[in-house]
C-alpha cells in the first residue's frame, strides 16, 4: 500500500450552476422548504432580497469532487467542517477547491475546502478523509 | 427583539428513512457517483458490504431540521461540523437530532446535531445559527 502520488499543495476545483431545480431537489431531500430558498417574494423582504441556495447544498459539493476527483473513488469521508461566509444565490455559479494540506498518519489526509462566487469566498472549512489505497 | 423562547436544553428530532432514490437524487446534486453508494455489485467488494449513503445527504438533515423546525424559519446558518462515525446504509430509517447547548452573543446560538440508525450514533457535530428574531 503506497500513497506516494499524493502530496500537500496538491489542488483540485470545479465549477456547478446552482439553478432552481437543484434548490428544489435539496428542499426535498433535506426536508428544508424554507421559503427564502423556494420563494422569489418571501425572499425579497428578507436580508437577502432574493432566493439563496441551502448552505448544505455548496458544501456537498466537496463531497463530490472528493469522492470523484482528488483523491477520488475509495476515499473515505472522515469529517467535515463548514463556515457559511456569504449566500449562494440560486443561479450562481459556484467554484469549489479541495487542497491537500496535511498528510496524516495511518493512512487519512486534511484538505482545505472552498467554495467561491467569482472571487468572493461564500464557504469554507476542513475535510478529514481516509486517503484511497493506491495499490 | 427578543429570544426568550429558546433556552438551553431545548431539543427536537425527527426521523426519516434514506431510500434509493434519494441517494440517486442526490449524487446527481453533488455530482458524486461513486459507485460505493449507487452500485450493490461494487459495494459488495468494499469495506462496507452493501451500498452507504453519502455522509453529506445524512448532514444535509440538520440544515431541514435547523431551518423548518427548531429554531425553525427565519434561522440564518453560520457554521456545521460533521464527524461521519459509521456508515448510513441505504435503506436505512436515520433519526436527526438538534439540542440547543449554548446561547451566544448577538442573537447566535450552538447545538449539538446528532443522527441515529437505531442507537447506533452514525454523524455527530456542531451547528452555530443566527437564531430568528421572534418580535
Amino acid at each position: 500500500m503506497s500513497q506516494t502520488q499524493f502530496s500537500v499543495g496538491q489542488k483540485h476545483q470545479r465549477a456547478r450552476r446552482i439553478g432552481p431545480e437543484d434548490v428544489r431537489a435539496f428542499a426535498d431531500l433535506a426536508d428544508d422548504h424554507n421559503p427564502v430558498h423556494l420563494d422569489p417574494a418571501f425572499a425579497a423582504k428578507t436580508r437577502f432580497g432574493r432566493p439563496v441556495a441551502h448552505g448544505m447544498l455548496t458544501g456537498s459539493l466537496f463531497s463530490g469532487i472528493l469522492g470523484m476527483e482528488f483523491p477520488g473513488p475509495g476515499t473515505v469521508y472522515l469529517s467535515q467542517t463548514l463556515r457559511f461566509l456569504a449566500p449562494v444565490f440560486v443561479g450562481d455559479e459556484v467554484t469549489v477547491s479541495v487542497e491537500l494540506v496535511e498528510l496524516l498518519p495511518k493512512g487519512r489526509a486534511r484538505f482545505l475546502t472552498q467554495a467561491r462566487c467569482g472571487e468572493r469566498l461564500v464557504l469554507e472549512g476542513e475535510a478529514e478523509v481516509l486517503l484511497p489505497r493506491l495499490t
